[in-house]
């Protein structure tokens, strides 16, 4: 067998990757494409929140002082002299002895100095109108100066931060931004990443199979998967088994951020990559001491990081959860790179294979306050259902037994989040 | 104030939608445009897979006769005649006496019936070649016909349901429906959904506010929203605050599968977009027991349905998830349209507000086997940080108290998943 000595932890191979990538150079984009991004520096309001002193009810806006003597039994009239809709600002002023009809959000009246809700009046209520220099409100009650009315600033004064680097921008924030006037982001942008399959044996998803070929399938997986982290991913044409092939189809990667190829990484035969991506530029090999998804290549042509996955679908997919998930967030700017994890009871024993790194696709079920996770479907990597089945990746640590009962740390498997499932979903 | 008589649950709200909502109308897609998208048939595999008999581990595809008598103090050596690398099957036989070196996935060459891993032989790893007519393996095990073969058929048959209708397409999906060549899909769409803003109030997001004006955020906020569940949003016009502005708006929004207006639905003074609504279709317009939220206009026009969200940011926040996102989910197919719940305690007493069903937002965590909840920022939805807090709205039924240390249920808010975090994220 392989020489172990060669072999690192998953641990340190995902540290090396990582040591060397940083954060995309910000961009400015406009806030409709922002959602997902990553906020590159502080955002602050460039307003008041409110801009303006405005109602925090519907009712009548009111001079306090003439009301101080309001009680149930000794209602204060007060002539309602005009009313205030949502919409810009009319002519109407609040003078002694008299109210505004207000609604809620519109701008406080010159002359009023406090709101009183539509219920502290006798009983005229939000739908009907009483509006007119014979119309009279009784007032029921007292109320203080400032009561009601939200003042402008109140709740975000100009150049407050409002959205601190490093939020992932949402379409709350996406509102509360546009409520702001805020209509350009600078974030980190989309990683480009060029997928680049190789092997003689591949051929397109729509050809048909002479025996000991496949199809491209890693590739527009893995692209999918690309996408689904937010990245942009771009396949490239399929490189064979030749270091001209190879170094050729390499360059249709310049302009990436990032460039993942599939297959050609084995200590075997056709180990191209290896040698196509050292001549090119710097390369770092290693034999990862996990299974599935052993040998992986990582390196630079051009100054472009390159990162060689294995050939195998299951270990392709597991190579992308652990080490190409993390590179493409860490470039976008994120500071959780890595897979949620959960603890969970196995339903049956868990063994570290050849005393690897040993990641087992499970389900995770909710029983009692615990979880529980099972195998899901068959863990033969090449049988179809296993790349389909299962919502997390259980971690098996090197060399060990989680026996039936015990629990087990489970990372979510790219998109199939362990979401907080209760029975009634 | 208003008549309780008028009032309908929520449950009851959005059955009457979903009564009226079928899925739209499946369409045959690229392979590579169905990530997130419902299958709307069962997918059968137009292959065996495996398509050919191939070997299951690196080592020598053999006859098994030939070894019958192999130990490991009496070993068989056998011929290597050839090596069977991936790709297309070349030229190598293996007669009576010989062995053909062969990697994992490779075609098994004819004459042989069994693979032996290189492990069964004299040490020959797979880092190593040995061919060609002088070349001796020794085999220090028997072996069984059809052994380490992987049949053709083996995994799946031609016209196996391999992605059942109802699938909700991820990487996984494609990577396996890209390896038995389907490159087609026929899914049902996203929805098309026409967003309408409406108030004299409202100012493009880029303008600066007049007293009374606020701007079109809320728009925003809900296209990001219909963007993050799939669909496909429109943004129209703003609506003003007259009959025939917003018949002309609404004609904009034709051929939408959706058209969701926003404001204009109060009970008080501009209640427009019921009117408008009932002259050019039908409407239903319902006070909900819930809070916030209350008012909500459902309807046709033209045939296309139309939910009418009130005007304030948090109501029409939870209208969207409460109502226009389980109505988009069944339009693109979904099963599972009902947000994700959890019961977490209450880490302070929530009280239903006014006899409603009460949302109040919440940050979820762990404690200890527990899930616990928090109120998250100020309620007040007036307030900025009240948009963009917590993950999860708990619901305190209608008329109910939940006590400090009760459980109490909660929906995932929109895209803030629930996921099961350890401490160790």
């Amino acid at each position: 067998m392989a020489n172990r000595d060669l072999f690192i932890s998953v641990d340190e191979a995902l540290a090396r990757i990582l040591k060397s990538i940083a954060p995309l150079e910000p961009i400015e984009v406009d806030l409709g494409k922002a959602r997902g991004l990553v906020i590159s520096e502080d955002v602050a309001s460039p307003v008041d929140v409110p801009e303006f002193d405005n109602s925090a009810y519907d009712g009548y806006a009111v001079r306090a002082a003439d009301i101080d003597s309001a009680r149930i039994d000794a209602p204060v009239p007060l002539h309602v002299v005009g009313e205030i809709p949502a919409g810009p600002t009319g002519t109407v002023e609040v003078g002694p002895g008299t109210a505004a009809r207000i609604m809620t959000g519109a701008p406080i009246p010159p002359g009023a100095d406090a709101v009183l809700p539509f219920e502290a009046t006798d009983g005229v209520h939000w739908a009907q109108r009483i509006v007119g220099t014979d119309a009279l409100v009784h007032v029921v009650e007292p109320t203080m100066i400032g009561s009601n009315i939200r003042r402008r600033g109140g709740d975000v004064r100009t150049n407050d931060v409002i959205a601190p680097m490093g939020t992932v921008v949402d379409a709350a924030h996406i509102g509360v931004l546009a409520s702001v006037g805020i209509t350009q982001l600078r974030v980190h942008p989309r990683a480009r990443v060029a997928v680049l399959p190789t092997g003689d044996e591949i051929v397109e998803i729509d050809g048909s199979l002479q025996p000991g070929q496949i199809r491209n399938s890693n590739a527009w997986g893995l692209t999918a998967l690309i996408e689904h982290y937010g990245a942009t991913p771009h396949r490239l044409p399929i490189a064979r088994d030749t270091e001209d092939s190879l170094r050729e189809t390499l360059r249709h990667g310049d302009g990436s951020d990032l460039i993942v190829t599939i297959g050609g990484v084995s200590m075997g035969d056709h180990d191209l990559v290896r040698n196509v991506i050292a001549a090119e530029g710097h390369i770092d090999f290693w034999q990862i001491n996990m299974k599935p998804g052993k040998p992986l290549a990582f390196g630079t042509v051009n100054g472009t990081p390159v990162v060689g996955l294995p050939g195998n679908p299951v270990s392709s997919m597991v190579g992308f959860e652990l080490f190409i998930r993390p590179t493409l967030l860490k470039m976008m700017g994120h500071t959780q790179i890595n897979s949620p994890t959960v603890r969970a009871r196995a339903v049956q024993e868990m063994r570290s294979s050849d005393g690897k790194r040993t990641f087992i696709r499970v389900n995770i079920y909710r029983s009692g306050c615990d979880f529980v996770c099972m195998p899901a479907g068959s863990q033969d990597s090449f049988r179809l259902t296993s790349m389909t089945a299962g919502n997390g990746l259980a971690i098996v640590a090197e060399g060990t037994i989680i026996q039936k009962g015990e629990f087990v740390t489970v990372m979510a498997l790219n998109e199939r989040e362990l979401l907080l499932l209760d029975g009634g979903r």
